[in-house]
C-alpha cells in the first residue's frame, strides 16, 4: 500500500476543482489566499510539544467551541453548503413531478447520506401522518387485511444494503446530450441500509393464492396514487416493505412512513408512501407501466416490463466539471452495481478503451448494492479518455453506448447502462464526451 | 421465515411504548383516538381498484404534495422530532465538556445516522475552516511535514464500516446506578462508514523511524488540544485519517474536517479535529491518559492505557422505558460488537441467564463494526429478565457485571462491557435492573 505512493504524491496543490459545486474548488480558492502564510507559520512550530503551544495556533485551538447539542439532530458543516441535491433546469414542467440528483462527485464510500439521496416524485411529497397511514393487502388471498404502522413494525425485520436507481438514470445520454457532471448523468442513484419486513411474510400472513397469485400491484398514498406491477417471484425473493433507511425512519421524500424496496429493479417499482398491495393473476398494465416507463425501440415498438437495472459503473472522480491541477499521481474512483447480483470486477481505461487495468473493489462487495472501486493513475499531462467497465457475477459485461444503440436505437429514455467516458484535456479540464 | 410468524402475530395493538421519546408511543396515542374509525372505513374499500378510489381516501392521496427540493439537504419527518441525541442532566458541569447520547432504542440496522451519532467534547465544537486547517506529522521521522486538506484528500483512500464507543459507555452501571433507557446506558456508541487515508500511508510518507518509532501522539485542534497515545502497531494496522463519514464530509461535532478513527479502541483515541501526529519512542502520558481515562482498580491502583473495547452486546428493543402492550409474539433485537474482531455469536435469555437461545446475526458481519441480532420471542405475560451475551471471533465471552466487579471493584468508570438486563413486569413495563 505505502510503497506505491511514496515519493509519487506532489505536495500542496489541490487535486480537482468542480467550479459548479465543489468543496475542493472552494478549498483551493481559499488556500490560494491564505494557505501559504499559514503553512509557513505552521512549519515554524514543527517541534512544539503538547504543553508548549506557540501563540500562532488558530483561534479555534485556543478557545471554547460551541456547546454540546447545538444541533440535537446534526447537520453538515456550513463549509459544505454547496453539496446538495440539484434539479436539472428545464427537465420537467413542474416541481411536483420532477427529479433532484445526488451529488455523486462529492460522496465517499457507498452509503448515500439520506439528506442527499435523489428524489423523484409524480405529485410532490405528501405529508402522511404515520398514525393514520394504512397498508391494505387484498386480491387473490384468503384473508385480506389492513395494517397499521404498528402492525407492520411488529413483524420480524431484516436490514439490507441495496442501491436504488431510477430507470431513467443516464437517460439524456441516449440522445447524445452530454450533460456536464456526474450528478446529472448518474445522480438518480443512491444506496442505503434499508430495514423492514420481507414482503413474503406479509403475503403469507394474508394467505395469498399460491396457485393463481402471479403479480402484485403496489400503490402509493401520494396524489399520483402511483401504481406498479411486481412479479410474485420478486415479491417472494428479496422485496422489503421498509420503514427504515440508514438507521432511522424513512425521510418524507423517500416514502415516509412506508415504502417498497425492490432490489435490483428500476426505482419506480420501489413504491413510496405504500398504501396498497393487490395480488392478481396478470400484470396490471397501469399508466406508469404502459404510457411511461416503457422502452421505445426502433420501428415504433415498445418494450414493457423491463424491470432489471443491468450492470453499470461510472467514475465519480475525476469527472465532468472537475479540473486536474497538475500531472502525476491521481486516484481514480467510482461506483459499480448490478441489479442481478454482485460486482465481480471493474476495469478502468485511460485511453478510451484500448487498454484496461483492473481496479480494487472496496469490501464488503454486496449483491444489488453499490460497490466502490479505486485505481491509481499517473497522469502524464496528455489528453486522456477515462472509462470504467463492470462485469457482474452473472458474467454480464457493461456495454458501450454503440452496442446499446445497435439494439435499441436512440429514442429510449430508460435503462442506459453504457460505459461513461470523461475526457481530460491537456489543461486538466474534465468533460463528458461520447466515445464508441 | 414465514411459517414462524403465521397466526402468531396479533393484530392492531402497537408493540411498545417509550413514554419519554418514542415514535411508537406517539403512534399508539394517536391510533387510540383515530385508528378504529379509519380502519373501519379502510375495510369498506378493500375491493377498490386503482381507478376506482373511494371518496374517503386521505387528503394526501388526493392532492399535490410539497414540491421537489423543499429540502435540498433532506431532514427527518416532523413526526420524528422526538428522536434526537440527548444529554444526561447533571452528568457534566458544563455544556462544553459533555456527552450527548445516541437514541439506540429508535434505530434500525447498524449504520448510525450522522445526525444522531453521539457527541463527546472536551472544550466544545470548534469552527475549523477547512482551507486553513493543517495536519503536522513530526517527531521520529526523516521528513516532517505539514499537510493541507487537499494534500490529505489526494492520497489513495479506503472506506470501512467501524463502530466508535466511548470508553465510559455504560459507566454509570459500575456504581449500580441503573439509568432508565438504553440511550443513556449504551448510547455513547455509533457505527459509520468512514473514509480516509490509512495512517500507515502518511507515516511512510514522512519516513518514520522504523527502529525507534513505537508510539504516535495524536492532538486535536479544539480548545482542549486533546492528546492521546496510539501504539505504532495500531497505527500501521487499520487506523484511518478520516474526512468522510457515511458518504459525506465529517460533521462538525465529529471532527470536521479531519479526525482519526482507531478501530476497536475507546472513542477518545479517535481524536477529532486532528491537527498533529508526533512519532515517539515511549507513551506520551498526557493528561487525558493519566488523570482521566484510567481504570480505578481496587486498592487504589490505576490501570493506564487500556485501549481495547472488549466484546459487548445490548438488547435495544424491548429496552428500558418501553412497555409491551400484549402477550404473544415479539421480536427481540439489539447490537453486538467487539474491538478485537468480528462477532461470532449472540445468545439471548428471557430468564436472567438460566436458558439461552442463539440469535440470528444480520449479514454482513464485519470486524470492529456493530452487528444487528434478532430473535423471536413469545411473551407469556409473566415477569421476564431479558439479556444478550456475545462471543467474538477470539472466543471472548461477554461477562456478567459480577465477574467484572470481582476483578475491578466498583470505582471504575471505563470499559464496562457487562451483560445488560432488562426486566419485563407483568404489566409489560420494561426497566433497567442489575442481575448476577
Amino acid at each position: 500500500m505505502t510503497a506505491r505512493t511514496t515519493g509519487r504524491i506532489l505536495p500542496a496543490p489541490p487535486l480537482v476543482i468542480d467550479p459548479a459545486a465543489s468543496r475542493r474548488g472552494f478549498l483551493k480558492r481559499a488556500a490560494l489566499l491564505s494557505g501559504g502564510a499559514l503553512a509557513a507559520s505552521g512549519a515554524a512550530r514543527a517541534g512544539a510539544g503538547p504543553s508548549n503551544l506557540p501563540p500562532d495556533v488558530p483561534e479555534w485551538n485556543r478557545t471554547l467551541g460551541a456547546p454540546i447539542l447545538t444541533s440535537p439532530y446534526g447537520v453538515p458543516s456550513k463549509y459544505e453548503a454547496n453539496i446538495m441535491r440539484r434539479e436539472s433546469p428545464g427537465l420537467t414542467r413542474t416541481p411536483y413531478s420532477s427529479v433532484a440528483f445526488t451529488p455523486l462527485q462529492n460522496l465517499f464510500g457507498v452509503i448515500t447520506p439520506s439528506g442527499l439521496h435523489f428524489e423523484r416524485h409524480h405529485a410532490g411529497v405528501p405529508d402522511v401522518h404515520p398514525a393514520e397511514h394504512r397498508l391494505m393487502i387484498h386480491g387473490l388471498c384468503r384473508a385480506p387485511r389492513i395494517f397499521t404502522m404498528d402492525d407492520v413494525m411488529r413483524y420480524p425485520s431484516v436490514s439490507r444494503i441495496h442501491f436504488i436507481e431510477c430507470g431513467a438514470n443516464t437517460g439524456m445520454e441516449w440522445g447524445n446530450v452530454a450533460v456536464p457532471t456526474v450528478q446529472y448523468t448518474h445522480g438518480m442513484l443512491g444506496c442505503s441500509e434499508w430495514t423492514g419486513v420481507p414482503l413474503a411474510t406479509l403475503l403469507d400472513e394474508v394467505g395469498y393464492d399460491t396457485a393463481r397469485g402471479k403479480f402484485i400491484l403496489a400503490e402509493g398514498a401520494d396524489g399520483a396514487a402511483l401504481t406498479r406491477t411486481i412479479p410474485i417471484e420478486f415479491a417472494l425473493d428479496d422485496v422489503l416493505v421498509c420503514y427504515g433507511q440508514n438507521g432511522e425512519m424513512l425521510r418524507p421524500e423517500q416514502g415516509y412512513p412506508l415504502r417498497l424496496v425492490v432490489p435490483g429493479v428500476q426505482g419506480v417499482s420501489s413504491v413510496k408512501w405504500l398504501r396498497r398491495l393487490k395480488i392478481g393473476d396478470t400484470p396490471f398494465n397501469t399508466r406508469e407501466e404502459s404510457l411511461h416507463y416503457v422502452d421505445m425501440m426502433p420501428g415504433g415498438i415498445h418494450r414493457q416490463y423491463t424491470w432489471i437495472q443491468e450492470a453499470k459503473s461510472v467514475i465519480t472522480s475525476p469527472s465532468g466539471g472537475m479540473t486536474l491541477v497538475d500531472r502525476g499521481y491521481h486516484e481514480i474512483t467510482g461506483l459499480a452495481w448490478s441489479g442481478r447480483g454482485a460486482v465481480r470486477a471493474v476495469d478502468v481505461s485511460a485511453d478510451g478503451g484500448r487498454n484496461w487495468r483492473r481496479a480494487t473493489l472496496q469490501a464488503p462487495v454486496l449483491a444489488k448494492a453499490l460497490t466502490r472501486f479505486r485505481i491509481d493513475w499517473q497522469w502524464d499531462g496528455a489528453p486522456a479518455l477515462l472509462q470504467s467497465r463492470v462485469v457482474d457475477d452473472t458474467g454480464f459485461v457493461q456495454p458501450a453506448i454503440r452496442q446499446l444503440r445497435e439494439v435499441r436505437g436512440t429514442r429510449s429514455i430508460y435503462h442506459n447502462n453504457a460505459i461513461q467516458t470523461w475526457r481530460v484535456e491537456a489543461s486538466g479540464a474534465v468533460s463528458n464526451v461520447q466515445v464508441g
